[in-house]
């Protein structure tokens, strides 16, 4: 129904691979897998979510540009852009949604590098290290968060 | 029943006030509701938790040696020492047993000594910024991670 | 007349939703707006302008390869990527046009990683703080710039 | 009389040993005479003062989670603490009550790692270098801003 | 008249050789010449300047305690106290007026102690890199903004 | 023939402009030179190139996504992207082939930002400085590497 | 009387403006107060002050040289020259004479570059925090600092 | 007999679980055998040892001011608080008696932040990487550096 | 004949082991093997190399001092003093020689402190990673470097 | 002789107490006797000197635009400038005069600060550390440096 | 006997004046008597040294890749090149040896630079601090952890 | 004469080369016309200098443990080994006599790595920059300094 709750799920540039690429570190849940589980989760809750995936972070911020202002939080595990991306942090703060950032990894257990996020700071939550649930984990508490303004 | 999953919950200093000291950032949950709604979210799964609360680093490593050993994972929330004590990482460590790093506050987008954790390299995951729903979100994780690995 | 200085206007990331992205920022004049007074503003002054936004970085090389030939000068707005791209800088430096970089917030009253701009090396010069007005301020320093080199 | 103004004055660890421990940098008055001085001050205005020391970085947060609520400001000397505790830094937040800082030696003075306190931050004010008349210092500002937020 | 907007132009150290001084980067226009034009430049937008400077910090800093409570904005060109004085940051924060600050050369593509300003954090915006332009180019933008404030 | 070896040639960012931009650092061999002068000497070797550019860091993602299994190595000139992208690194890493990491100018004698690659740190090797030669030198390089494990 | 300990109060660069500069910082007392107030607790002690305000660095030197030789002891707020003025602490250091520093504000609190003092490495103490307080806790402190050593 | 030389060893946090924790890096050697192999080593040398162990650091701190005014020397295994406590650095040199620091795995060939000791500089000196044999190095260093004091 | 290129090929400390130290990292080739393929590689193309080893830094610049005005090109993989030398940097320089630098590992995948290199700031170019191929492929590619500034 | 070449020697701040101030650090030559004996040096040589010494970096950069014109070299001591003044490095580098800087004391082998200096860069040679010394031979120096150039 | 454990000792820089350089840090031990006590220390255990002091890095290395061979351990005192030796650390690995470092003064009491040691980490263990006697410990420690291997 | 006083003087690597290696940078005055410009200058104040080169630092430092007890002071020109030799530093201070250290480049208007000198530190104080004339500058200075302690 038209006045549910609607979450975007964003996936940056190789999360499409989720399943084959580097299985001991992101595990062999595949990404339509995951979808699967967050949209069953979100419909569990009366809510639905739209998910999309890029490898190209202008796509990123496009999408999040014309499908926030239908949505009302936004799930959003940015892959590599993590870590160097201020075009995406900005494109969240525009959308003036809050924010959840999930990782399948524990990137504080990774390279120096990955323990840096341009998104952390402007996120109501992290979430990361739990593999795919990491997503379900994100999404209940997004689902609550955006409830508990509701209220 | 003895051969249920046991969890220890840990929270460091400061934490015993939760709900009282400064609500704009903690939120308005005691501990004590806390630790009841992890129980209870524990035994729906089977599984128990036993949860305590210290100020002093030494306490939280005393318990973790005697305690863990009857366990079989580590919900924390090391508060203040999260970021200066290795004593405690190392007690972690020591027992053997998969962490889970919750915080109630959103660490990345507060104090930038408070983005650092000594913590989050050796845990399984970590889960920031949900308010009370991280110990939740934090022990339903670990109990998946065990029920994984038992599997 | 083919003749006339032509300039190319390049926007950044997020800047198509100047006027509505965080007014409080950025102010509300929207990007169709600030290209309109643009043109209006090279007219005066006998040249013409070719207005461009990407949320991608490379549709902005792309451009900037494709159009740079058939221009004098280049004024740039590069968003969130003026904290994070090389390969925009080197496009940049690959027309061998001068460039005039412009910000319509002041990047060095924000936060720290905004005080680094991977263009400013390699402009004639720099405008920011100003909302649309640095735009303009701008396209008048890069005509003059381009009339005393012409002289 | 119940009504009077009531200051907590801390002394982290090794503070004990004043008078006796390296009294070339800390002086030859003892803590007990210091813990006098301070009484007999506060009379002097009306005011009443207790003072607690401890060797244990949890005491200190422990007493000054119980005792801050039947205080109206606090004085500390957090001693080696100072540079590495931010549980403590968390505690004296966590009572709401003004807090100034005060050190025997000039901390600026000594090795690098003394240069940086997380107390100073969100204290009112700093005194240091002064020997035990930094505690005397610190008391009569702390009493004044009291009246005067009173006022 | 009396209720002319008035700004303050204040140049600092070693800006009184301009024209002369290292041609190749600061040009071949005078001080004189520069100061002539923004007299010009505001008289057309029935403004007017008052145009100051001192190779000396202090006499800089006295000018402005002195002159801004006539004055309603201020345009700077700090020259080498650019990078190296909070004093003349704190004296124009003092004059709670709008700052806009200027440079001939780009400071960015110069050494790097030139790429920190202590004035541009505090600056409604900076323009740099455009010679004698800048001047103008900042107190035409000044002037904007203190015409918008007014409305 | 189908059991040739094939390895991904990929041309990062700008450098579809090899031989006009920049000739003084990049030379004059464009970059269908380079990619006819790879042809010859794959086949020379029993084995054959695909060449790849783009200046979309999305693309070349994407790129590595849907060619690497086909692929037996990959030979890569990141461009700009190589101090910025970690999208790229994982994608790289995510092929699970041999990747050399070729420049035509040598990184370490520009800019302080050119020193560090995110590709080096999960490359079998690294050719830079030796102009067009440099991907000649890699390839064969990575055919050796190549022929050595197949053994 | 002649014999009477004599103190040198130095006020650096904009504290003239003390009681109208930022007043939500620096407080509402002017500084002809300040020294008023100085004065009465110098005679109450029977020793007297010697006031002295500059913008100018150079002229503060002057001052330091000319009178110290008449004093036993100075009381500095450098302003903002704590933070950058080498040739002040020099200055300090060449009088032979003890130094206490103080501000009104807390330094500690304010931007990162107010943290670092060029003075107090080589100052007596420290007071800092207490609004125009912390002048008359300095010259207490001095005053005893000099009784003592005179003893 | 009482004037014999006493030496205060000291383990610091997680070092009562020698001999079971982690293994692969500190051996199974317990504790208490380490304690009697220094014991058995001191009465070869006419001296005695006295050991206490906590995960306390306000612990550790007691001990050594109670222990050391009766005792020549001390070993210290500061265990993680090696790295974060300035009141055991302060508490060392509180004692005003010669420290000898050890540790049994090699701090130097372990995580970064295992490189830094806050006691190494007012230490006597250093061993480490040795596992239990470090202590019993350690003691005799210290034992003979005191019998050299003697003299 | 005399008229032929001559190429220096120098190996600096250890390298005289290369074959049987650590050929996990360095392979089974030996020194005197990969001298002959040069040797070879160099007749083929009409020049002729001088290989020289020394575990002396100071040796390996006598060496380049002396040997250089008869060579044409130098040909080096400095070992350890790779990142510790300036005296061979300068000495290099001071041959007004083309220099390639060669490295058998990939020193980007190893510790950090082999990232940096004192050579390949003067170098025409670098090449890491391919085992004793790497020599080789430097030594073609100085080879063409060279004949290319004959042409 | 009008003909004859003329130094400026310029004192930066302290340096008129030359003699008196530290003399442990500086000596107990005064000023007055180092500016005497170099204008002997001068007259020996056939040239003069013009000595300034100020407190005042304005003053500084005052005299130099005013009297490099009529001079052909500068010899400076910026004493505290040296390490914190860019707008006496610009004065010095508008003379287009060739400038020597010296100091009494060896800066490197004092507080870190010190280590670095503004005036070095840009300076034709630097001497430091033997004491009244230091001047002598600097102005040799740029004597010597005048006389090649002449030449 | 042949069958004896030898073990190589090696002093680097310096360590040849031991007992006249200065012995306020050192000692007045000679290096002849080291050698003496260490020869005796061995045989006692029915072990074997054999001492090398040089100057020389390369000779270190030269007889390190020479003498290892026929040793089973290494003692090391690499004086100055602890700091700085790349070539040193790459001998000592290359000769699959265990490596004890040691130092006769405590390295962390001294300048910064001293505190980073390129042995340390490739090294079973460090004494340091204990003059001649470090030596001793050294061997000792060496010893027994050759016959652990052995056992 | 045998009571003459006698000074050491050092070149590091690279300095033989002096007249001919980079003379834009070094000059054209060769080594041995520098030796014997300092001889002269020596035997004009009735002294003597011995003059050593070596391109290794090992042979440095084994020529001043050998020579300095015959001489009574120190000139070195350290070349490359200034920024990277703690050995040399070690045996500088090892002799126990004043050290002189100079440089013909002035190392401050050059690369980065060369601002920091390992002799400065220890040396009485520093030349650089005048070209050869930096030898004889040193040399004059030492034996002044020496013939001031000689008194």
């Amino acid at each position: 129904m038209s006045t549910a709750i609607r979450v975007l799920v964003i996936h940056g540039p190789n999360l499409n691979l989720l399943g084959s690429r580097e299985p001991e570190i992101y595990g062999t849940t595949t990404l339509a897998e995951i979808n699967s589980t967050l949209e069953e989760a979100a419909v569990n809750r009366g809510a639905e979510v739209s998910a999309f995936q890029s490898n190209h972070e202008g796509a990123l911020v496009d999408h999040l540009q014309q499908e926030a202002p239908q949505a009302q939080g936004i799930l959003i595990n940015p892959g590599g852009l993590t870590h160097t991306s201020v075009a995406l942090r900005d494109a969240l703060v525009g959308t003036d949604r809050p924010v959840v950032e999930v990782h399948c990894s524990n990137i504080f257990s990774r390279e120096e590098f990955r323990h840096h996020s341009y998104v952390s700071g402007i996120a109501v939550g992290v979430v990361c290290g739990f593999g795919p649930r990491s997503y379900t984990m994100g999404l209940e508490a997004l689902l609550s968060h955006l409830s508990d303004s509701r209220g």
